[in-house]
């Protein structure tokens, strides 16, 4: 049997076509693969914990790869950070078991999407937020979240083009926040749950800004996630707030 | 008498040649004086705090202008957000007296100066930090830097290929600091003076990281400070790591 290696990465989804490899993109998964090649000589196929679209983000994306090389954890680590484009980074290598799967061992999932918010666009952050300029009543998105959280058929905060047999999940927890200080325009929507649906967190996301604006109310976010039609809740907020920051296995 | 304007500007230095127009490169000059001229239809010649380097960031660059233009300053700052570019933002604009020089007026500045101190390489922050994967000891640079402030000639902190009469500058403070929990490798120096010789900050702070790397201590700063010459001082920092915060008239 092959070794299979555990890699914890982190990448800026700015200039990639997302996760999966395409012709005559760039991708994540191209990059890693590419460099891995590089490294061993071997044309390795890695998998990762979910597919991100691109412009997505990740702090803790988890990525499998069954390689023959003779390389250990700690020097494959320090060749793929000196080798990868500056945009991907290597977190972590470890050696696992060979029944490890990184999408379907996956049993928890922490995203994190923030909000520009302020009538000034952003600048340094202007790839990594979705900019929202009419204030926002974050207090009330918080609030309003609670109703999410739970095991729930959330079919409505489902985009299509996802073939899941089964729309049920369960998100143990949402968190809306305001920074304080220099950093009082920036909104930080944190989410975690099992399994996320296509989109499910841009919709959240989405639907949430509609209740910040005061535009809709607790009792509307209730009443979408119970119509398990996608087109009661909310637009799907754009692909450069999102970013994937943990996952448990 | 045209009127006058005072713009405080911030910009991502990133894919600019810097401040000062030059042919066929993207400058932050050039940026500003088109997109006036989109505006306005008048040609205008800009002139800023001082001009920054190749890579150098803002988030207070203080720029002047003096305008034939009918628009109030509040017409004027959503136009010039609205059509520069994303790596440019205007914070403010303020109609002055026709004295106002954005140059020869300004009384003070505030530089940050970022450091990334990990092992691992910066992915987000990347164009914003210098990367120094050895460890630091930021108190040493704290208590170090304390050499600097006061009124000095800062020969030995200034790179060939500027003019200025003096080399004499009053430093009112540096400061060193680490991040704190998630911000950890972060280290910012921040330096507040009357006014910086070329390259100035940034040697302050190469300066500083080889007193953080126990190479060298306060008193070589102190002698290197003395010594009125550039080769007793630390290597020019890189530029990335820099941003004119704010200016004082």
């Amino acid at each position: 049997m092959m070794p299979t290696f555990k890699l914890t990465i982190g990448f800026d989804g700015t200039k990639f076509s997302g996760w999966q490899v395409q012709p005559d993109r760039r991708t994540v998964q191209g990059a890693i693969q590419d460099t891995w090649q590089k490294i061993t000589g071997e044309a390795v196929h890695v998998t990762a914990s979910s597919r991100t679209d691109a412009g997505v983000h990740a702090l803790g994306q988890v990525v499998g790869v069954s390689s023959a090389t003779h390389l250990d954890a700690e020097q494959l680590h320090r060749a793929l950070n000196a080798l990868l484009p500056v945009d991907v980074i290597v977190k972590g290598v470890e050696m696992v078991t060979n029944d490890f799967h990184a999408t379907y061992n996956a049993i928890g999932k922490r995203y994190r999407y923030r909000i520009y918010n302020s009538r000034c666009r952003p600048l340094f952050e202007r790839d990594m937020v979705w900019h929202v300029p009419q204030m926002l009543d974050t207090e009330a998105m918080h609030q309003a979240a609670h109703v999410l959280v739970g095991t729930h058929d959330f079919a409505s905060f489902q985009s299509a083009g996802s073939e899941r047999e089964s729309t049920v999940r369960t998100i143990s927890a949402i968190e809306v926040q305001r920074g304080s200080g220099e950093q009082g325009a920036l909104v930080e929507v944190d989410v975690e749950g099992n399994g996320f649906l296509y989109n499910m967190v841009r919709i959240i996301v989405g639907s949430l800004v509609e209740i910040g604006m005061s535009r809709r109310d607790k009792a509307w976010l209730a009443a979408a996630l119970k119509a398990c039609d996608r087109r009661q809740a909310g637009r799907t907020a754009p692909p450069q707030g999102l970013c994937l920051m943990r996952v448990d296995y």
